[in-house]
């Protein structure tokens, strides 16, 4: 299984890569190859400086080794080796019309002391960060995450969409990061579902998130936009900054388990601003932004 | 000693923001006061958009209450009530050649049941952070720190000098945040050091903070500056963020006693640049700052 999702992903990034270049139309990714030094590595893709986005990565990474014990209380597991891979992405564009993205899917594996997989399981998912809301996106959006799942299980979306508002909630601004998705983690094989069924599953989300995503910015790209719509899209970034640095446990995993730090952190935005007790004017696009972000919605 | 602390860093407060607010020339500190539903609350003063301190806060708040679970377990007790209150400044000047400081002096106490007082301390610091490295300023800084420490212990200067260096290593950089300074902790009744002798020394301390920031910033404001001066500031910046929101204790503290985010989060810089594997060119000014933020040097 662990073979089959790294090829299935290599081949995941050259896919996601490719459809975005020809959207973006003007940069290229720029690839960095990494090693880590307890095993394992990546395969760093990022682009800057687009006509579409600002900055992005889509990145792949297999790793490793023994478990490192900040990992081992977080688990609640002893000391065990283990084996992580996935693709993690998250793109930033320009024009603050446009929303920004992330996706993410993953393999987990632990081992007992002779080898054999004491466990493993699946995780991932997709999430939307809006800057201005169309309603129209996000009912796309949820859309596609719906149709991929609904092929599988008609209690999948619903679920997998709670969990995502659910885990993207910004505690300490008691407010939602966006406007949510899907996400899942450990996905394990029960009776019901074996671990080819959740590959399956995996993949079939894996797989939607071009559909997800390009129609989206085709659509909200050319629009105007102000230099006040671009200072609230950085405002609103800081957002994005302080969920990822203090609740994503994506993060905290990269940065506990040695990854590389340029390559876990290529999720931070380019330009961010912090403007103290900033509240935007009353009844204006901004408040509804906020709005949507106070109460989880349902949007298909 | 709570109140006689809470009186002093009330009138610091004063006496720091009308030095500031002289130094500036234009922006004037906006007041904020807030109350903690749990118990207490703050007086909150930032300054924004001046001709020298694009951002800054200079803040002080008073909480008591139930210690939060989360914060039990941190300290290692049970329920517990207890009694915080400190000033926290930070300022962000507009000019990259003028350093970022920042300073904290606070005062701890727990309860038994009964409530008599079960344990108390003080804590604080200060510590310069500059973009371009003048040895003169940190020179300066260090030197006027280590008088305030001379005249209460011989062993105080060297003992928390170090103890900055330590606290803010921003370990998945693998560099510090800046260059130092002073960083003191739990600092409590000894059979050599009365509460009275700490309360001393930490305000000596906090008596000292405008002799070892304000001469810096008079001799660098006005020195000429380029956008990539100013770009190296942001990205730099983005180092602050990431030290504040992933490893700062007194950020955490806050967040996880439900203090007042705009307060907490005044440390955030105004503009900050993400740039995917930035690397300053060799020999350059911008890489000596690296070399001396890759090895806590002695200053004085």
């Amino acid at each position: 299984m662990k073979d089959q999702f790294y090829q299935y992903i290599l081949q995941l990034q050259d896919t996601i890569t490719s459809g975005l270049e020809q959207l973006d139309g003007t940069a290229k990714f720029q690839e960095d190859l990494w090693e880590r030094a307890e095993g394992g590595g990546g395969r760093t893709r990022v682009i800057e400086n687009g006509s579409v986005f600002e900055k992005g990565g889509v990145n792949i990474s297999a790793v490793h080794g023994a478990l490192p014990p900040t990992m081992q209380a977080y688990f609640g597991v002893g000391q065990v080796d283990f084996f992580a891979c996935g693709l993690s992405l998250v793109l930033h564009p320009q024009n603050p019309m446009v929303p920004t993205v992330h996706a993410n899917w993953r393999y987990f594996e632990m081992y007992e002391a002779d080898g054999t997989v004491l466990k493993s399981w699946f995780g991932g998912g997709q999430d939307l960060t809006p800057y201005y809301l169309f309603e129209d996106d996000a009912a796309h959006f949820h859309q596609i995450c719906k149709n991929a799942c609904d092929r599988h299980d008609a209690g999948f979306y619903p679920l997998y969409k709670k969990q995502c508002d659910d885990y993207f909630w910004n505690t300490h601004r008691d407010e939602a990061r966006g406007i949510g998705g899907l996400f899942f983690d450990h996905l394990q094989q029960t009776p019901e579902r074996s671990m080819p069924d959740w590959y399956a599953f995996v993949t079939e989300v894996g797989n939607s998130f071009l559909e997800a995503y390009v129609p989206i910015v085709e659509r909200r790209n050319k629009l105007p936009f102000t230099a006040a719509n671009k200072t609230w899209q950085e405002i609103r970034r800081g957002r994005y900054v302080e969920f990822n640095l203090v609740h994503d446990k994506g993060t905290l995993f990269g940065l506990k388990t040695n990854g590389r730090i340029e390559s876990i952190l290529m999720s931070l935005p380019p330009t961010v601003q912090w403007v103290y007790d900033h509240h935007p004017e009353q009844d204006s696009e901004e408040a509804k932004l906020l709005a949507v972000l106070a109460a989880p919605r349902a949007w298909v």
